[in-house]
């Protein structure tokens, strides 16, 4: 059994990893750890586990963490930086759900962040999580950065494209739109029910911490640096990415067969039949990615359609699945969830 | 293997059977019939089940029923009781969500749905399906009328104060809420999104066709006939049944105690915490009913909140925990689903 | 023209109140109060009222208030009480929209409220402004505490039955529905989008500060003190209330009759024919309260359906109508808003 | 007084209308036809007009909408061509809500409509009503066609840039969000709460009939034929269109002072300061457009939100106001109704 600790409950990564973990087959929960709410039972906070987990929250002082074989980080930025020398020290392998470890240019972080970065040389060492391309080096990995919600819907839907050279690395535009829970489980006015029903809008248009983090991953696979305009909106559901992404074509393929020979063997990407338009509902739980391929008009504007669930593919499933490479294990345990529609 | 078939697979509780049917590792789904969609793939329908089943929906002249084990009946009201005889005698087993079998009283049964019985033999023979009520017979039946969805979260809420004769059996009043998804999947204006949402009404006031069943219901453990208002409302949700019930108790007990004691043997049945408020997230897409007990300010009225997903407990999910009985199965198997939250 | 100031105008009640008089004839708007964003645009944190009001939050010190006509304290409970007295000393009228004035019995409002009362004086002098209920006294007013958003929606539902001594008014049972605007615009994890959406739940069953409420108007109407069991819900929409409410009859008249003439002269108050099932967006963005009358099964049970959006008859609406009854205008100037539906 | 016909008010943008014309002070409404509801009335489908609206249905052959100044057509597509001739010659004035005399292209207009047009002159002669751009010949129209909700919220924003060949008019994109009201009241599953409630989807990647409206419009004001990639898409809200437009820039000019100086006199259209993000419901319920101007890190690409009302702005208030240009009252009555926040 595979010893795992958790930093950080009380949002909704957390209570998303618990649900998935509960029942892993191969997972034995030790600790999950909350400074505010030390000594109240998970399943009060979150009664979704009640029956299933019977932990309550630990002061991280108390958590005993560096027994764990594996410690994910489900909390604000800046705080597994701080953390995770010690226990990868203790010989404990870690995955970070929020954006410590991402950004390999330490310069970008900070400036984007805007906080020192506490450790540039784990950063180096970090394997950014996304399966799809580095799942070789996250088998290998002690430290893997789990990547965004954003990102991972837009990169899986960019790379067929920008691996072969298709399309115009310059002139990339990824229109985004989140369900609220994207925001966290933070009191803030924005996100109140009375604030965000009903309504739809754009934000962060000026810049979003996530477009250096895309960036950095189209760069990656396309081999020089990529230009990208990225707008993220908030809809009125609760879970759920929808990326529209919009790419100028170079030369003439067959898109349909490029998207799904690329994912063919990828357990947690499916590429619809042409002419299909994803809902965000299709994954609404479950791990999977979910894309459409689209040329209106045979022009030269390739549509892509990229959707998952911002807290599973987007965040703890992803982190799941990471676990699951790190330790040999079946990619899929645990994950085979699902999608509840409606 | 348990060879199973469900006729009528296009509406919400088809979608939810095979939801969990197709995780279920003692069933082999063998048909899914649809006179309008036969040839389609079912995943075509439901995209959130692309990749775990793969059968398209078959005409019902052509799918080869009575070589199952068991059919599921997830059809429109009259459906099932022209087609169970055949079946039945063809050794299989048989169980309708819908409400051809739920009322013994064939008189009422006519009145309330506006139809003649085709078979009221069956019906004597048929058993309701609550398990946490009837689970023997449930054992031995040949022929299960599962119970509908209000009547599961008011029964669940009412049965622990009415075996023991606690309050006034005359004067009890139910107001029910249910989410959208109880209409069902019908192009239907009231059910449209700009009919249903951001709104909340009451409707069928003045008699709704699950007053009989749960007033059966309710007479068969208290011995004696009921006096019950029932108000359903509909609430701008997708899933979710949330019962407040009302009644005037005659001799001062324990409650809480009462409740958990009737319900500590029951897996899906949660009797939480003195004081708590079940809220209906905290079973989506689960098959548990969770259930707290209130006596505002001491006074002569007892307040039960019963909560359930009416898709599951009060539907697919109690029809596959049915399944399980009936074929001596763990009662568990396939509905150990974690509620999604948030 | 009447000059205008609002305590308090960065809450919902408070944008809505500006929403109203905004289009007033006679009204002139002269401060809007908040110490936390004095010198923001109130176009700027509500850009709905952009282009209709072009006020700034004013800090309360520079507001001069007392050289208004009237105050409207949109505020937390517990204010308006401290800053009445000096407004009415200088020959200003005062409407709270908070719970301040509410009360008769001071005891009874501190246990529910938790501060000691600043002026009980006050408090008998002040007139609960319900107008279908105390027109008159209104109309001579100082001082109107405006009523409570549950209480308008339960007491219009009630008061023709317990005028009339119709019912037994020991058991009445009141089973309401909020939107989650009744919340607030505060920053609180419950009334995010993601914890109030797709779910529903009661709240305060044990007690509710309304309570009290209710059953003092209710017992002023009838005569005697009441019993009443008040269990509000949280349903997952922004503006509404649906009262549910259930009384036993004790002699046989013709209820429809009965409300129909009660409110004959009432412009905010409709009764819909018999039969009815009233939806809260009928009212939405509107002063009306519209009201439907049932005996289901001709049984003893009388079955009221209230609606009224919270925020306006249960809040700001109501307090412009009572400002124009104490200023001697036509009551409707200024509400003339139909509501929006879809 | 105008007497006013509406044909077809069953639908969304006929009961927006009555909202609208109900408290229009110049207006007189003399008849609203729907063959299906002759005889019931109006406020018995729609409640949220009683007390303001308190015509019945009338069927179409008994309307006498000759002798009406004016008449909305509020039906599908190719009903206001069969008529049209006929009102027009009695000298009625027309403004058709739906599409029969927005495209001047009749072979295009046929091929997306799928349908022979009934009156190809008709079409020459009609004025697109999109007062923005074609106010002068509206004053002097018999027949306007009054725009789409999308192509109304796209060329708003584009229509500043295009003017003055500010940008790459080959290389535009429209990546729109509407709410489910501007599916229309009609009973289809798609539209269902349960089917487009929590979740997002495009549709029409491929074509939709928006996309030649907008073409035609666009090429207009630039001079040229345009490039456009139009994707829609269905968002979980009542009401509201946000257009998030994107076009690569030619020249350095100051674009927040290009479109506040192209729409200083426009009453209906809002520039918001710069940097921020409209939200559809700063407009919800109001004739406003609200359009916020962006270029993200400086870079070619011009990022333009666009926030609409589908139903008031994109149909029924646009309606309204042509109507008041054409009999040349002041173009706001009756618009003059603030946006419903929250």
């Amino acid at each position: 059994m595979i010893k795992v600790g958790i930093v950080g409950g009380t949002g909704y990564t957390g209570v998303e990893l618990l649900r998935l973990l509960a029942l892993h087959p191969q997972v034995e929960l030790r600790a999950i750890t909350s400074r505010a709410d030390a000594g109240t039972l998970v399943s009060q906070m979150f009664p979704s586990l009640r029956g299933y987990v019977d932990l309550a929250f630990t002061h991280p002082d108390e958590a005993h963490l560096d027994q764990c074989d594996v410690v994910f980080f489900a909390t604000p930025n800046g705080i597994a930086m701080q953390q995770a020398r010690a226990l990868l020290d203790a010989g404990v392998k870690v995955i970070d759900l929020a954006a410590d470890f991402r950004i390999k240019d330490i310069a970008e972080w900070e400036k984007w962040y805007g906080m020192t970065h506490a450790c540039p040389d784990l950063v180096a060492e970090a394997v950014y999580g996304l399966p799809e391309v580095n799942r070789a080096q996250i088998k290998q990995a002690r430290l893997v950065a789990n990547p965004g919600c954003y990102p991972t819907a837009v990169q899986l839907g960019f790379i067929p494209l920008l691996e072969v050279g298709l399309v115009d690395a310059g002139q990339l535009i990824a229109d985004a739109k989140s369900g609220v829970s994207g925001a966290g489980r933070k009191a803030e006015i924005p996100a109140l029910f009375s604030e965000s029903a009903d309504s739809f809008k754009a934000y962060g248009v000026a810049g979003h911490r996530h477009l250096p983090e895309i960036k950095q991953g189209l760069a990656s696979v396309s081999g020089a640096p990529v230009g990208l305009t990225f707008v993220p909106h908030l809809t009125p559901m609760i879970r759920g990415i929808h990326a529209t992404l919009y790419a100028q074509i170079k030369t003439d393929v067959d898109l349909q067969a490029l998207f799904e020979k690329r994912y063919a063997n990828e357990a947690f990407v499916d590429v619809l039949p042409a002419g299909s338009h994803p809902e965000t509902r299709s994954v609404r739980g479950s791990n999977l990615c979910r894309i459409a391929v689209h040329r209106p008009q045979g022009g030269n504007t390739v549509v892509i359609l990229s959707v998952i669930d911002n807290l599973v593919k987007g965040a703890a499933g992803q982190a799941v699945q990471n676990m699951n490479i790190m330790f040999g294990l079946p990619e899929a345990t645990a994950l085979n969830v699902l999608p509840l529609l409606p």
